[in-house]
């Protein structure tokens, strides 16, 4: 098992019973290591491979570092193998299984991610949640997020109706984290009349890891899906602690860091509430609240939009792209206020045209992401508005992208595409930004 | 003066000999609101018009407001008319001018922000600056920064250079805020071997606003300019209060914020130090010492790149057109850990081969900003790093885009560009990420 490890590193491992996967720590130099010992696939043979909690793999020779393991069993094998006793008599809410790290666990052979055997095993290591909800587990596919794409989320937002429509209290949605921002948003245009509360939830490190956020990130959930809060949104942790998770609207939130477990970050709003492991939850924002009703999924959806980047020397020619192919929509990310090269000789300003003239909505956001899009501060403000674009107001350039998608899925006029764009629908617009909800 | 209103509108302005420009506060309903009156253009002629300190026009109908004057004077009035005197005694400084709203007014006629007639202006209404330095005053053009392309942050690397090769102490610039971190970027590049400080400083409020900001983001930036501090950065408000600016690192900082005065956030890095107006500095961070020696502009730069976002429904075709039109680089700004639609319909996988086969090198980062692209935790990742794309650290994905167009003006070979695009040349990549630079 310490193939491709070099005989000294074999002897140390050998002399102190340590075993892949096994919990160590690393002194060397003035640097101390913690993380599971992974198998070597190639590299230097002398180099010992170490998963650190931040999910990095970090090689160190050998030479000079004293090793202590931490664990005696494998820490794969702390997991319990078995789901939890769900009670009848606790709420109903259905569990809807997608792919993504809160599916996956790492190889201790290979050391890749890899998904579950079978999506409940999620559960093995949470019988928290037994005490909490009555499980209903459904698990249509399994797709890693930066591949789910808009028909997903129209399957998603199906199956979601279809369960809120049963005798449930809510739905809990698990689903890679990179993308689970675009889900959310595109379940809140594609659920518009909720009655009860779907809750997406993900993992920043799968469940076998020492930091795994799995655990609380779905009793917070539970406890979402349960409560009178009738929205989207993603449900993951509010700090680095193990210390309460954030439930935010699916409209107005984003994924703000790579790696961290705390990177799902209110843009523009406050979280809708804190929601602690213990089932406390504090209301932070309004919300719409639980009532009585179906839930319809309402999925038309014009897959041909585009979201594109303004910078400096941007070349507009890459509109035409756009155009050329039949796009039904664009949105920009453009700078500050909302500008995009205006005076310069690569003026975006005759291809906005071009596009609008062929009967392309254009619609511009902000790649502050912070912020508001104004139409009037600047001069060069106004010349891109008398074009006729759209201001995106302070939606993410995400959630703008989606919500064209999903009028021109409903309307191709092109008032009502404005008209509906500049209308508030689901709490993707805000009226007025708190001074709290900056970097928050 | 009051045309437009309409007759009731005017009667009580008149009433009250409220002038357009001046200052006033309106109670209407619960809701109280402070600002400067400006001109009616079009739309409803019972609604004041109201600029508030953020910056944004309101219009309030007149019926059940009350109105009071708070300032006698036009507020614009109050802007004393001279340049501070300098004093040669005082340590020698170049302030470069460029445009952008720091050398712009609000014209209280139109409501427009307009440049100043003379950039000097800016200064008009800062005298301390005489106490700190004595200023040089070069004003080689005025545009707004969403007009800066790759030859303007040329121009101004070679007159930064030029101007620190006299006796002097550092180099001021003052820039448009909506992509000055592009040019900290470009500048940070093309001025590799500094010995002295080059300080980029905008406003995020026309200095005849309540809120100006650029008082003390001049006064900070002086001091900045006679720090001992040999790097690229900008210096603007650390917080919304007038009490301190950070100086960030010109590769490692953001305008995340449209119009806040503190938008400019360093990303996955702390700021170099804390400025008080005061003069006092905070190190915070660590940085290149003022040194003797010659400062030479390299300023080669291949304006063929673009930046990308891949994003859940994203067309790999796209990078089609970049290939087409003869591109040599290309950033993907990728989700999470640097993902790109892998095993979907959509995959981006063959346009990437594809573009890397032609030549073209392929960066990836992050649209999440912050945290650390990683090349070997999922399958996904290896798949789409076995393609040769170059992972981009922690780089934020605008500051790869202008490495990426620096390397190319400096080499064509793929394995030189590698080598480049993965060593930290001027601070652009960290081997390691203080927890603390998490939405600092």
């Amino acid at each position: 098992m310490y193939e491709n490890y070099s005989a000294a590193v074999q002897a140390i491992l050998k002399k102190d019973k340590i075993e892949i996967g096994q919990r160590i720590a690393v002194q060397k130099d003035s640097e101390s290591y913690e993380g599971f010992l992974m198998p070597k696939s190639s590299g230097d043979a002398n180099c010992l491979v170490l998963k650190l909690d931040n999910g990095y793999n970090i090689g160190i020779d050998i030479k000079g570092a004293k090793i202590k393991k931490l664990h005696e069993k494998r820490y794969v094998g702390n997991i319990k193998r078995e789901l939890p006793k769900f009670d009848k008599n606790k709420p109903r809410v259905s569990l809807i299984t997608t792919g993504g790290t809160i599916t996956s666990r790492v190889d201790y052979k290979t050391g890749a991610v890899v998904s579950l055997m079978k999506p409940e095993e999620l559960l093995y290591n949470v019988p928290e949640l037994a005490n909490i909800v009555n499980l209903d587990i459904i698990s249509p596919f399994t797709k890693m997020s930066e591949d789910m794409a808009p028909d997903d989320w129209q399957k998603i937002a199906k199956i979601a109706a279809t369960e809120l429509n049963k005798d449930n209290k809510g739905v809990i949605i698990t689903h890679g984290t990179d993308t689970l921002h675009f889900t959310s948003a595109a379940l809140s245009f594609m659920l518009p009349n909720l009655t009860k509360p779907v809750v997406l939830v993900g993992a920043q490190r799968s469940s076998d890891r020492g930091s795994a956020d799995t655990s609380m990130n779905l009793i917070c959930s539970a406890y979402a899906a349960i409560s009178d809060i009738a929205e989207v949104g993603i449900c993951m942790h509010g700090s680095t602690n193990d210390d309460y998770c954030f439930f935010t609207r699916g409209t107005k939130v984003r994924k703000m860091h790579t790696s961290r477990r705390d990177a799902f970050r209110p843009i523009n709003d406050l979280p809708i509430a804190k929601i602690l492991p213990s089932g406390n939850i504090e209301i932070m924002n309004y919300y719409k609240k639980r009532s009585d009703g179906a839930v319809r999924a309402d999925t038309a959806f014009e897959e041909k939009v585009a979201l594109v980047k303004a910078y400096p020397g941007s070349d507009p020619d890459y509109l035409k792209f756009f155009v050329d192919n039949k796009y039904k929509g664009i949105v920009v990310e453009g700078t500050g206020l909302g500008h995009v090269p205006t005076s310069s000789k690569k003026s975006w300003i005759p291809a906005i045209k071009a596009a609008i003239k062929s009967g392309i909505p254009v619609v511009i956001t902000s790649q502050t992401l912070y912020g508001r899009v104004n139409p009037n501060v600047y001069t060069n403000l106004r010349i891109l508005f008398d074009t006729g674009a759209i201001p995106g107001e302070d939606m993410l350039p995400e959630t703008a992208y989606i919500k064209l998608g999903w009028v021109l899925g409903h309307t191709k006029k092109p008032e009502e595409i404005r008209r509906l764009m500049l209308t508030n629908l689901v709490g993707e617009i805000s009226e007025r930004t708190d001074m709290r909800t900056f970097l928050n």
